[in-house]
This record gives structure tokens, C-alpha cells and sequence, in this order.
């Protein structure tokens, strides 16, 4: 079976981006037998949903989680609800803006993840890696992602999430405002914590809330 | 010669100082051929002048480093100024309080420390540590200990100086605030590559502003 | 017609609640000929539902608005969406905490408001009120109230929102922190303004996405 | 007698600077029968000091009080003490920028207000106006103006301060970060009440700490 991981690619101001050294790091890597299979997406709205859509439909993986960077928060953030909608004042890599659009026209206002969240902050603290409880994914790609990521991870009965970084210790050295950041060994040991917890617990959680 | 570091006890809700790590981590390690000799200070501002005063006598360093941890803080700061000043609304480890009063009833307001912090911050970012120049060691023990190090460092012709860090992610992992922090080994790294800095441009700077 | 105003009382370390000095200022004022009606809920998620419920019912309000504190905002933050869930690591008035539980067992994970909350935030800031959408109202008694106030209004085809407000600057006198604030004045001026707004988009906004 | 207040032009992003607004509101009037004079400063570090002086060694005043922006900054903010210090990324209006030089060659590193800032700030709490004291005026115009008031206050035995207040809340409006600000009202409330505060007990005061 496959554990899908989903990264991005650099946008606006940010030159670098956590999500792809991490999504990158642990691609071809094993998780309790389970091979990762890592994919970096572009931050272009038009294109996401075919890329996340077709990957799923191809590898069925028994785990599919989006890994996006949240620059300003200081602690690793799994994410509970994605919603249906695209706001962003800056455009995305293409430029495309959107002022309150549904990403699904027919979709559900809001779609809870089937991992179990709350635990994962709990046992990713208990190992020395701060993180903390999210309920907003914002309404940029990130956000769009972790929709598709959820509505078609349901559709195959899989388990489908999100989960936020702060920014890599050495990109914040670059940029010149007290802006927290995480060393990027942490980030990377906490996703690896994070599939490990999720699969072993996966029984309980392929019956969707 | 030697290499003076000092760090601090845990103090308030704080039970881990990573100031303490750090200067345990460092001490008897040797830095460009001189020694690092590490002191743990009580947070206490009845204590803490008797034993700088004496340490610097007695070994007579090149350079005394006072660590502290700013909580809350996202970036390895070094700071510029020391003031004649103690003011905390929170006692110290042993309940004592001050309102405004001065460290030294004969000392100047402020003092600068003669480490060249402005270049020291370029050099940490260059290395891909994040630092941020601080102008503000605040009122409680970490500016008292930098004003008593400065005054004394003076006295021997020797470097003085202080360096703020944020919390260390293990004991972040523990507060249920979205609070900054950083690695320890960041940080222990950091704090070895700034000793290295300062004693490698040590001649220029031992002339006082 | 009515237009129906939810505020709380205090709650945990907060003795005052802005939100109940706003609604009590407009009780029984007019908005474009509609009476304002404001109603105290309890900080408890065991009363605030049949408290709701029935007022919803009774009143039949064109518009029913919550209004709630965000110690720690800076501004005035319209809600888009409340999501069907109680998480809270403190408890609310009577002691009661929920780690992850179900608003309504058979409601939507999220439901948006049928308020023009995007429009709104530029029209506050036009009139000089900061103001920001906000795309998390929490997950303690304000998300709570928010989702029962929208299932509800949805049911008279009505319109049902939430503004949650910084603390009023009198209050963050009393907070030796460097918390944000609002003068209470622009405050009142703003929820005033939102409902003449919301009034008079009403027609657009009835229809629910 | 007269009490002379600064305040500044607008400068880099800030198209309005509420420290010009307070001073301009309060320029003219009368505090304990003293005349309150107002005078705007340019944000050019060449220009400010001889105006500075001048104004001072022409009008002879009691209290000379300088007002600036901290941007960021939720509650009016008290300073402790200037340092002698230019550094900023960022130029002034004429586009000068230092990294560490000197405000005054042969002044001291750090010079205390004489005004009783620590029971200022529990006046205004008292008063319901969020206020802190604040131990770092920064490195920029505000931190300068400060050195060279209280450097010029103490030749004519008088007292000499600065005052940092949020942005005010209309052009807050105007910035779309989640960026604190304070009513312009409270604000001038807050610095006749100063003014206030400070002359009724300039007795205790005029002698130099």
C-alpha cells in the first residue's frame, strides 16, 4: 500500500518552501511497511485539483496528506476542517486571484478530516515536537488542497488531512522580522511521527465522521 | 585565556532554561584554543553581582558571555544595551521584587556592550541561524547580569556581552501557547559560532565605545 | 420585523465582556425601521441551544447576529464559517470542556453564514473601523452559538451571522499584557453599521450558497 | 511656562502619522495654566536635532514631551530611556540610513526620562487607557528625538520624555494585517493626561537621577 504526500513549490516572497524539502525528504521513505510517495504541487489554483484528483485515483493510497508551510505560525499544525472556498489578496503563481469562490460547486460548506487530530497534537507534543490544533486552513491553495485531499480520500475509503509548518529555521534567517521558525530535522521527524501515529491507528478511522 | 559563560536556573513557570543546555552543553569545550568555563546562575538579584564579580576576577577571561532565554522570543538575540535598572512585576526565585530601582546607585543609566552585535547578527543569518539585534535585555535578572558582566569586563579590558535565545522546542512542546522556539542544537551551534566571532575580531573591539 | 442580537456574558479571566456592553448599547434601537432585540447568553454550552432555539422562533428576525470576544484580535472580524465542533481546554462557565465532540450529531461538519461577510470587512474599513474576515470563530461557546444560529435562521429563511470583537480598551487597561484593543464607541459604531449593511443587501443574500 | 510637545510627519508606508494628529489636537491649549506648544518634526535624522535644541533653548519649558508611532505597538507606551544609537534597515524621509553610529560622540550610551514613567502607566490604566512601559525607543528618529530632549531638558532643569502610541484606529483600517491600534480620542485623552500627571509632579522630579 502507498502513503500519498502532498508538498509545494515556492510562491510570493517565500523563495523556498518547507513543505517540498520535507514532502522531498521523505519521498521513496517506508512508514510501518507502507512505501511514501511524495509529490510536489504547484501553487497555481487551476491546476491542483487534477494533480491531487488523478494521484489519488492512481495509487489508492491508504493515506493522502497535504503538508503546506503557514509562514508566522510557530508550531506544527495539523488542520481539522477544510472549506469550500478561495479567498486570497495576493494571487497565486499565475496570478489568479479570488474573492469567495466554492472550490466545489456542489461540495459541502466545510469537510472534516477523518485523522484524528486531536491525538496527533497530543502525541507529537509528548515527543518534544510543538504542535498545536488548527481550525483554519485559510482559503489559499493550502486550504483548496486539503478539500480535494479529504473529498477524494472518502471516496476510497481512505484517510485524507492536512498539516501546516512554520517556516525552516534557515529561511528565517533570511527575512528580516521576528518570525518564528522550526529546524527543519524537527519538521521532517514530526511528519514521520505523524504517519506512524495515523496509520497505526487507521482502524478506528476509515468510518467517516 | 578563557572563555566565561554564563547561563540560568529554571525560574517562574519556566522548569527548563535552555540557557542552562546550552551553557552546560558548551562548557569545557574550547573555542579557537581558549577554554569555555560555564556558570549557572541562581535567578535570584540578591546573588547574582557577588558571584560575576568574583568569577571574572578569579579567571580573568577574554571574553563573558551572559546567556539568557526571552520566552516568547522567535530569534537569537544579541543585545546592544544594558540599563541601571530593575523592574519586574513577577518576583524572582526568591519573591523579591523591584519598582525602577538601580543595579549600581554610582553606575551610568546604560552601558553598551563592546561585542560587535550588529555584525554578530549578519554572521548568525549568514549561517542560517535565525538572529534579530535586540536594544531591550529587559529589567529582570538577564539585563542585571549584563549590566554587572559589562561593568566588569571593562574593568579588565576584556569583551562583555549578552545574548537572549527564544525557548527550546521540547519545553515548547509543553506550553499550550502558540509560542516561538528554536532547536537546542540550533541554538548550542549558534552560541559556539558567535564565541568563535567575537574572539576572531576580538582586537578591534576591546577598545571601548 | 426584528433584528436579533446575541452577546455573553463574562467568561474565565475576563470580567467584563465587550460583547455584552454592545448589545445592551443597541437594545431597543432601530436599524432602517427594524428593532434591534438583545438577548445575554450564558458562557454555557449546555443553555446556549434551547436559549437560541427559541428566540429564533419566537422573534422570527429578519437578521440574528452573535457577537462575540477574541481576546487577542486587533479588530472587528466577521465570521464565514462555524463548524459542527467543541474542543476546549478550559471549561466554560459551569466547568463543562469537550475535546473534539458534535455540535449537532446529524448537522454538516461547516456551515457558512449567509451574511455578505466579505463586503461587510471592506465597508467597515471604509468607515474607518479595522476590520478582517475571519475564517475560524474557535471551537468554545462563540463557533457553538454561531452554528445554532445559522441551522436556525436558515429554517426561516433568514439571515444568521457572527462578529467576533477585540476586548474594549478600559478592559485591556487591566491586562498587563500588550494585548490588543477597540475603543468601545467604534465598536458600537461598527456592529451598528454591519446591520444596516446587512439590511440593506438583504434581498441578494437571502437565497443560501 | 510653556510645555513643548514633538510629534512627526508621516514616513515610509505610514501616509499618517497619529503622532502629528495628537500633538496638532493638543497644540494650543492649556495644562495646569501652562501653554501647550506643538511642533512637528520632519523623520530626517539631519534635520532634527538642531530643531530640537533650538526650540527648546528658545521656549525654556517646563516639560518637553516628544510623541512618535510604534507601529505594532497595542497600548501608549512610556519610554525609560534613550540610548545613543542610529540604526535602521529602513532610510529616513531623505533616505539616510546608520548601522550603530553614534547620536552624540561624547554623550553616554543610555539616558533615563526624569519623568515618573512607571507611575504614568498605572495613571492611565487607571484611567482606562491601555498603557506599558517601554524599555527600547528603538534605533530610529523617536529613539533620537528622545536622547536629544532629555540630553537638552537636563541643561535647563527641566524634565524630557518621549511617549510611543499605537497607530490609530482609521488607518488601521487602512493596512491589511490584523494590526493593533487605539482611537485617536483616547490617545489625546492620554497625553493631556500625562502632561497632567507629570506637572503636578514636577516638584519631586526636576532633581536628575
Amino acid at each position: 500500500m502507498t502513503v500519498l504526500l502532498f508538498g509545494f513549490e515556492p510562491f510570493l516572497e517565500y523563495k523556498e518552501n518547507p513543505s517540498q524539502l520535507i514532502v522531498e525528504a521523505l519521498n521513496g521513505s517506508t512508514i510501518l511497511k507502507e512505501e511514501v510517495k511524495g509529490v510536489i504541487l504547484p501553487v497555481e489554483y487551476e491546476k491542483i485539483e487534477d494533480l491531487i484528483v488523478t494521484k489519488i485515483r492512481e495509487m489508492k493510497p491508504i493515506l493522502t496528506l497535504g503538508i503546506g508551510v503557514a509562514p508566522g505560525r510557530a508550531k506544527i499544525t495539523p488542520e481539522k476542517i477544510a472549506i469550500n472556498y478561495k479567498y486570497s489578496r495576493e494571487g497565486d503563481n499565475a496570478g489568479k486571484k479570488y474573492k469567495g469562490e466554492k472550490i466545489d460547486p456542489l461540495g459541502q460548506d466545510g469537510i472534516f478530516t477523518n485523522i484524528p487530530v486531536e491525538d496527533l497534537v497530543d502525541l507529537l507534543n509528548e515527543n518534544g515536537i510543538p504542535a498545536e490544533l488548527s481550525l483554519s486552513a485559510g482559503s489559499y491553495l493550502c486550504n483548496n488542497a486539503m478539500y480535494i485531499i479529504i473529498r477524494e480520500a472518502r471516496k476510497y475509503n481512505s484517510l485524507g488531512g492536512f498539516i501546516h509548518v512554520p517556516l525552516h529555521e534557515s529561511y528565517a534567517a533570511r527575512i528580516q522580522r521576528p518570525i518564528p521558525s522550526m529546524s527543519l530535522d524537527t519538521m521532517i521527524r514530526g511528519i514521520r511521527l505523524s504517519m506512524e501515529f495515523i496509520l497505526t491507528n487507521k482502524k478506528e478511522n476509515l468510518t467517516f465522521s
